[in-house]
């Protein structure tokens, strides 16, 4: 078995390759395996548990929100999907097609869905006839496959896992409020659940959904400095149902079209995750979904009682904590660094002289602090901790961020701090496409949204110098 | 609205036509729509309502015994797919076909996965390769597509959800055991949660699963007398192992093939629900599976008090059960037929006069039985109902199943016995493949299982009058 020593020397350090840090904790911490279908991962247990943490807070909160859960074919016939003239711009060319089933030939291909608003909208057709069938609030958890080029785990795949929400209102403004309301979920989950500070905003047109009105998006700062589009909530106003003959009696009983909303959060999220806590020990997992939040390691377990009393321990914590014991023939410090790989936020020490005091070892993964625990408090003190690690990352993150954002009057401005670093450059924009085009072949960033919090950093557009009608976040991004 | 009798009168009887019964109930539960593609079903909120309900028992079950979530790609290219001979003989000619990713021509077909173990295997040839590696204990929740002729909802569709449990062991007894156990698992999730009563047994080597020594399986008898079967268990020696090079080495030292199994549940399990308990007023659901337990409907619901004391019911029950009210402006008679439709176990009537008695009315789906239950005792009444229910259930489903099982020591038996009912025969075989299909050919019925439970209805094959081996279980199957 390799010791300590030898397990950490085996991951890149962040500050040399990042990408391949990156990669070494993806596959180190046993989160994901390759397949043989390129750019399609396998996610392995620990990896899935997150991913099954994740849904369980998502979806136990859209259904507070009155959202349902359905579920749609993963195939989309070739006329369906182009229904709507700039959703099937948008996707067509990354799609796979299904030609034949069986040993024959298709008469009409079929894709398997990037996204699934016009099988959605092909049921609301068959379901919504009158104002008292609205809203619908629909979600899917499923997979969706995008043909990308390059891909990495989690980041970036050809298939990935998600939910996809898709409403149907009554008036506009219900389906703005919704298409707000649900920004809000995902801002408020990665802040309170996965200790990410993001940024809420809007999508610039050239940055929006295929199809949509107006893209919400939350970002967020990665610890090399690049954002990460984390979650988008989209309005569509009317014109799917345009597309799709959507149509209910409204309460004037005239014929009305449907106001519409779609929203998702990704497997991308992991990504996030990962980028955003890790450091060169491995990965560090916020305590809200993390698969195991408490790691109890005995030290000296072949002395009398140890094994016993850890396993005690073990039995107390496991009606409150995600808890797990190594009672392996491995080393404590072979432990240690195992658990620190995998991102453990606490590690409960417990020997021979623990027992005699009646206390034990608690380690936090985040800065490696120790405490020495009464084992009468552990209930409370553990809620503590965790809690702590919690707020540890989330100021990391905010502290990281906020190091790394500036403001700037000028691309020559932009250039000069995106010269010695990485990060965000607020600077004002006149909304036209062909400034946004021009800064990112000058400055290579691109826009990552208009945040909802607006200030102003010059009265006029970075790029042409025509007067500014936004302030905007740039930045390279994932 | 449409009132009581008018509701009821929209579906067909089941005894008119079986099948029509069948498609009225998933259409108007609003279990399910009809997708543009062929053979793929929309499930609606409340048909997947249900398969949440039952992917949370299940999964609970699985992971208390040891059992990891992870996900593997929906794509198989073509060359993986063939590794196992009889494998691809069963599954390739009912896949669909990916050939084209974007705009370009694949230089490999890739298909999409009608089951995974060639994923699993290809997967468990990176991380195997230590018995201390063993036992790899995964399952999956997923959806899987099959090309299949005809389609029925929840029967039989060409992209359905599943879970696929894939484990690998360090010995065959290991391997075969936990098969066992998880058609265990199959049966008494039928049994307890679905109250289905079902026949364990083994499938004959012409029923058998693709690649498998040996498949288990659970039958289970629909009220018109067929056959479903429910869930099956397959053991694959190390057949698969070989095929994909997965090796391990022993405690012995010694390079070895580890022992696989695979099981699996499906949506089908659905329709198994709507045609063992469903009746001409609709659906009847097993309560630990309904998503909706009690529905609590007010009387005279413009009178002073009552939607208050409904509303404050409701509340109460909320902590304890799976409930809602419904306090539209529909009449009672509607609403009385609509939640039977639905097959929500009890129905909570109150109205002004039980409110001056501080009492209530629950009333059955199973059987229509009214109770006046007191509102001080709705927390231990309504469980002891909704157990009432399942048992009635459970009953009648067995009733129906020992009135249908008949013994048969002849074709011209068995003939006589299916001329005037449907149902299950118990007939001795000698264990050819011959005499299962001429069976087939003269008797219009497959071979069910081999029952674990073995009785002696005679001495010689039902078929050929050599000795027999075994007795099975014969009948028509969906």
């Amino acid at each position: 078995m390799a010791d300590k020593k030898k397990m950490v020397e085996e991951i890149t350090s962040m500050d040399v390759d990042f990408a391949k840090w990156y990669t070494d904790v993806v596959k180190k911490a046993e989160l994901v395996d390759y397949s043989s279908v390129r750019g399609c991962m396998i996610i392995r247990p620990y990896g899935f548990a997150i991913w099954e943490n994740i849904q369980h807070i998502l979806d136990t909160r859209f259904k507070e929100l009155g959202h349902e859960n359905v579920s749609m074919p993963m195939l989309i016939p070739e006329s369906l999907l182009q229904k709507e003239k700039d959703h099937v711009e948008g996707f067509a060319p990354e799609v796979a097609w299904v030609t034949h089933g069986g040993n024959e030939k298709l008469e009409e291909r079929l894709c398997i869905r990037p996204t699934s608003e016009t099988l959605f909208c092909e049921h609301y057709s068959h379901v919504i006839h009158s104002y008292r069938d609205l809203p619908k609030l629909y979600n899917q958890w499923c997979s969706v496959l995008r043909w990308e080029k390059t891909t990495r785990p989690f980041l970036r795949t050809m298939e990935f896992h998600w939910q996809e929400g898709h409403t149907m209102h009554e008036t506009a403004q219900e389906a703005i409020d919704e298409t707000e309301q649900m920004l809000n979920v995902y801002a408020d989950f990665c802040e309170d659940s996965l200790a990410i500070p993001v940024v809420k905003g809007q999508k610039t047109d050239k940055e929006k959904f295929a199809g949509a009105e107006a893209t919400y998006t939350i970002e967020a700062m990665m610890h090399d400095g690049k954002a990460l589009q984390s979650g988008t909530s989209h309005y569509f106003g009317d014109g799917f149902a345009h597309a799709f003959d959507i149509t209910f009696t409204g309460r004037d009983n005239k014929l009305q079209y449907p106001h519409q909303t779609s929203w998702g959060m990704s497997t991308r999220i992991i990504g996030a995750i990962i980028m955003t806590h890790g450091d060169d020990n491995g990965l560090v997992l916020p305590p809200a979904i993390a698969p195991i939040q408490v790691m109890v390691i005995p030290i000296a377990q072949h002395k009398e009682g140890v094994l016993e009393k850890a396993a005690e321990i073990l039995d107390r914590l496991k009606k409150q904590f995600r808890v797990k014991m190594d009672d392996s023939e491995n080393s404590p410090g072979w432990k240690f660094a195992q658990y620190e790989m995998k991102g453990v936020p606490l590690r409960l020490e417990i020997g021979p002289k623990d027992i005699e005091n009646n206390q034990c070892v608690l380690v936090r993964r985040d800065n490696r602090e120790k405490y020495f625990v009464s084992l009468d408090e552990l209930e409370t003190k553990i809620p503590e901790l965790l809690k702590a690690v919690h707020d540890g990352l989330y100021n990391k993150a905010l502290q990281n961020r906020e190091k790394r954002t500036w403001s700037a009057k000028s691309i020559d401005e932009i250039n000069k701090v995106l010269a010695a670093d990485t990060g965000f450059v607020k600077a004002m924009w006149c909304g036209d496409l062909a400034c946004e085009e021009q800064l990112k072949e000058q400055a290579g960033v691109s826009s990552r949204c208009i945040p909802f919090e607006q200030e102003k950093i010059s009265d006029t557009c970075v790029c042409c110098g025509k007067p500014a009608t936004k302030m905007v976040y740039w930045g390279k991004a994932y």
